[in-house]
């Protein structure tokens, strides 16, 4: 149940109810939803989850909450899902050839419902907003962000804010999110610009933010290293290796490894790697040098991933730790 | 197996053996693959087709090879798949509530891996090449056609050649092609010249040619129906409802409807509609006035509908007959 998560401050170890409005500790750190792991050890998740695999009923056949328990644990008449998720996991021998690996395999989050992975923290983040009982949500975003949020509030029959910096549109994006009735706001100024004014409009008016910053996104992003365990029978790969922007993926891929080990549900943990642009690899040189954290100025061709000041960089780190992780980085070409 | 399957004219009605390449009948008309249904009768496929549903196992966790007994019942180990399909059915309250209908669901094919429904007859029709024992396979085309052919072949190991007409370029779709090792080739001329020019190419240097005309793409296109279908644990929906470009979806799923309903699989045949946009409606106008079949020239902003001359309008006829069909057009806005 909701009920049986907190959030969690990731400097002080603060704890917060879940049921109250809240992004960050009054710290300043950044907030986990953790679950009662102790409780869920007592349940045979896995035999829970593997029943669940193929079903044609909502909420089972969404690769997100499959998972529920591991994710917000919502009554299910609650959960906004399209649904999302079950997105394939492909072979390539090629690429096995050209990277001299025995075996890899590719999950191609494109096969969402808007067409990005945002999709598998959206349903999770517009069910918190529904939970909490807010009737609008908002994000800063120039492209898939809005997109997907625009199609869960469609879904919740949220009114849905999208702030726009001048000049740094994705039209194909922002006419999904158009489509699903989202109201765009641009404003002069650049993406930070956009992130203070909307963080601004969540507090003063009983607003959902739905950013990165948000725990809930983390918590449906888990979803695709549960979704790919179960498409291997629960066999850990060696490596799991992700693109690092924003680093939402990588705390989320870490954070449910260690809750699935913690539960036994895995009997060890793979090795985690994230692979981030030259031109925007905040997160590599902290790692490689043992520095403290600096945000940068981005720049790379590779746009989902242009990202100088990552809201998760602490999370990512910890996250290295657990899985006993590397970042790379690799040129334009 | 394979050998179980004809190639049989849809005008007058000559066979031909499968296991060699031929894209017409020497009198001209289509062919279709036809099935020994009254073999295939006598095996439990329903129960077959849902043993295999949320296989994680190759070719069973393909939307398309899931139903292979109805498609192309190749050998195992000759199926190029990625795999393809498992696109999700979604239901939609909002647009119920617009349409004024009790309950409808939306079939997002793009959630196929190269992103559109292409993939489902691509897979066929390279298994089929792979079989037919062609090693480079070949297209006219602008866009989704070019990027799934290009991903399949790469898979297969197959050289894969694109005729592009002059300046009617796709960036992305072609890009996806690039990318899958096509070696493109752009002629001067319109689509109907780049049509032409492939056609010569496949014929004079065993080159299969891959274009709408073939037969076992239309096989593949079927799974969409099935799989639809078996999501809604067989229940025969009242209506369905495609839009209609190049006619080749709509004929794929009234075949496909025929032979599950001569099987037994399915109690009754729902309806079918075709959606055509104003600007290209040869099909409509055709069903509407009883007239004969004429081509047009086709203008609409809904450019994968923007075809005046539909290579599979004869079999769409035959299809809107089995399904007590109809056809309509609607506006640009």
């Amino acid at each position: 149940m909701w009920d049986n998560s907190i959030l969690k401050c990731i400097d002080c170890g603060q704890e917060y109810d879940v049921g109250h409005v809240r992004y960050r500790c009054d710290c300043g750190g950044l907030l986990d939803v953790v679950h009662d792991l102790p409780m869920l050890g007592k349940r045979r998740l896995r035999d829970t989850f593997d029943a669940r695999w193929g079903s044609r009923e909502t909420p089972d056949n969404s690769g997100v909450w499959r998972y529920r328990e591991l994710i917000v644990d919502a009554p299910v008449e609650c959960i906004v899902s399209k649904p999302e998720g079950n997105t394939n996991l492909y072979p390539s021998a090629q690429i096995e050839t050209y990277a001299g690996v025995q075996r890899m395999m590719l999950k191609h989050e494109g096969e969402n419902p808007t067409a990005s992975f945002k999709d598998r923290g959206m349903t999770c983040g517009v069910t918190a907003a529904h939970m909490l009982g807010c009737k609008t949500v908002a994000c800063a975003s120039t492209g898939n962000t809005s997109a997907s949020l625009a199609a869960y509030a469609a879904i919740a029959g949220m009114q849905c804010l999208v702030f726009i910096p001048e000049g740094k549109i994705a039209y194909g994006k922002l006419s999904q999110a158009l489509a699903y009735g989202a109201r765009t706001i641009q404003i002069e100024g650049d993406f930070d610009t956009a992130m203070e004014l909307v963080q601004k409009v969540c507090n003063e008016f009983n607003v959902y933010l739905l950013n990165s910053i948000n725990p809930f996104r983390i918590e449906g992003q888990k979803a695709i290293l549960f979704e790919i365990l179960q498409q291997l029978d629960w066999e850990v790969p060696d490596w799991i290796v992700l693109p690092g922007g924003n680093l939402g993926n990588n705390t989320a891929v870490s954070k449910g490894l260690r809750e699935l080990h913690q539960l036994g549900i895995i009997s060890r943990m793979p090795r985690m790697a994230v692979i981030q642009a030259e031109g925007a690899n905040p997160l590599y040189r902290t790692w490689k040098d043992h520095t403290t954290f600096a945000p940068m100025h981005a720049d790379t061709i590779a746009t989902a991933i242009k990202i100088g000041n990552p809201v998760s960089w602490k999370k990512s780190l910890r996250g290295l730790e657990w899985t006993d992780g590397v970042v790379e980085q690799v040129s334009e070409q």
